[in-house]
């Protein structure tokens, strides 16, 4: 089952050097979820051949621009492509009250229906779930509200042994994948650990998106798969970061080790550095699996 | 003296194939006026080598969000990057409305004024004036309160005769060039059109963003230098470009011919044209001077 993300915008604050405000595009199962939708988000996915119409469930974090002022754009060309499906959007609760304004001025009725669920930014819960996945919030601490989101897979079904499931009636396969022995008509056991591997074990991506450095937040993210984690400035300008609620590279291979994370992403670079090796250096000197979480690149969770 | 349009952004409703919601900046004698602000303008503006920084005043024709879903970017990013100067916008008067709903849940004080000016879409009258130009509003007929501008550079003075004016105080040039006659200390009379060449003829740009073919705009823009108009489609899609309040490409070249403009540009096309030749050979058969309003072309006004 398909599940990874792709990188649709690096950039902290303002867009530069081709490096576009946050974006995420999560696969799961080939289901679409959109994480943050910095300005250009429809244009970097038509780049990547990212269909946007197949996006049915949108995160937003927080209120600063870089993170959503991309939203209006892309629901409004959903509307004039002729989307009918409903779209779920998850954030700030002042969030709908921006897009409302909105359409009200441009005298938009959306062909298809919103359905908007404001986070509250007060403790972590659980804010979707569907037969995949579950989502919880991760409570960052930032300049406003802000929340990180933990994807998580649901436990999965064993896998059948394909040649050997051949030999019996494909009314038993659901419940040797469940785990579940059956007995044929003829009276003969069929154990579920003999006609089926293991199932993969479930995965799990946590999103931190702006926060600064604060253990409060560790135990969510605890044990977490894949962590994409803000890294806006090298570690020489951690009072700056402290100062700005942002986290210095160094600290985001730290909480990766702290939190025991399989592997880091980073990402939300500032526009002072125009390049990225030394940030990625200086995480990987404290978390080794490290990778930069930059436009266009795929990763498997 | 530079009067010169820069295309940003040449599609309309929503951003495809590379072309991007509508914006132009207009370079006037160095300075910057940006005539709308689709998502992605200031992308557009560092692709093109375009400072932002040196945009002094907006212009926004409405309230539809291919036309002003970047303002809101763009102004973040300046804060950001430590402007003081003040921005002149100059729209519809529930933008500022919109800007400052955003800014408020961003927690955003800008560090610079924005004066708005809310552009009342009744009749056509003047909005702005400096020293180089005049900007008049056009009545377009759109679904929503539309205007174009009409940018009207002011006369100019003559210009002194370099190698003549070696001959004479430098204290007489300021009359000489408003054509004025001068006698000097000695008695002798210095004609003004004897040290001096006739002033370059004030140029004028019109903009005119979405709207329908109505005669009642026409006198405003009537003998206009550069006219930029709107063709969202082809003619035989002249149903649809009345039902929503657009203009074929047979049509601007019609008003071209109307109002005797010297030259046509033409924009906005709809997404279904992957390529644009057609649109321009359907103008050119009725105004043979017209051009393709597309991204990075910079036109001489």
């Amino acid at each position: 089952m398909k599940f990874e993300v792709t990188i649709l915008g690096s950039s902290s604050a303002t867009p530069v050097f081709n490096r576009n405000p946050s974006a995420q595009l999560l696969n799961c199962n080939e289901k679409y979820y959109l994480i943050d939708c910095g300005e250009g988000t429809q244009q970097q996915l038509t780049k990547y051949n990212l269909k946007a119409t197949r996006i049915d469930y949108i995160f937003i974090s927080h209120l600063h621009g870089d993170h959503y002022f991309g939203l209006i754009g892309l629901l409004s060309s959903l509307h004039l492509n002729g989307r009918t499906k409903s779209m779920q959007i998850f954030g700030p609760k002042p969030l709908l009250e921006i897009l409302e304004i909105q359409f009200k001025y441009s005298d938009t009725v959306l062909r298809y229906p919103i359905e908007f669920f404001p986070i509250e930014a007060n403790e972590s819960f659980k804010i979707f779930e569907n037969s995949e996945l579950t989502v919880k919030t991760i409570m960052l601490n930032h300049r406003i509200p802000t929340t990180g989101f933990l994807f998580e897979q649901k436990p999965r079904q064993r896998k059948l042994i394909k040649e050997k499931a051949d030999e019996i009636p494909m009314a038993y396969y659901t419940a040797l994948k469940k785990g579940i022995d059956v007995e044929l008509p003829d009276g003969k056991i069929i154990k579920s650990e003999d006609y089926t591997t293991p199932a993969d074990p479930p995965k799990s991506y946590a999103y931190c998106s702006d926060t600064m450095y604060d253990e409060r937040y560790f135990s969510t993210i605890k044990d977490c798969d894949t962590l994409y984690h803000e890294a806006t400035f090298l570690h020489e300008l951690l009072d700056r970061a402290n100062e700005t609620h942002h986290t210095t590279a160094l600290q985001a291979g730290e909480i990766a080790n702290v939190v025991g994370a399989k592997k880091l992403l980073i990402g939300h670079f500032s526009s002072r550095y125009k390049t990225l090796q030394m940030l990625l250096e200086e995480t990987q000197s404290v978390f080794e699996n490290t990778e930069l979480a930059i436009e266009g690149r795929t990763f498997q969770l």
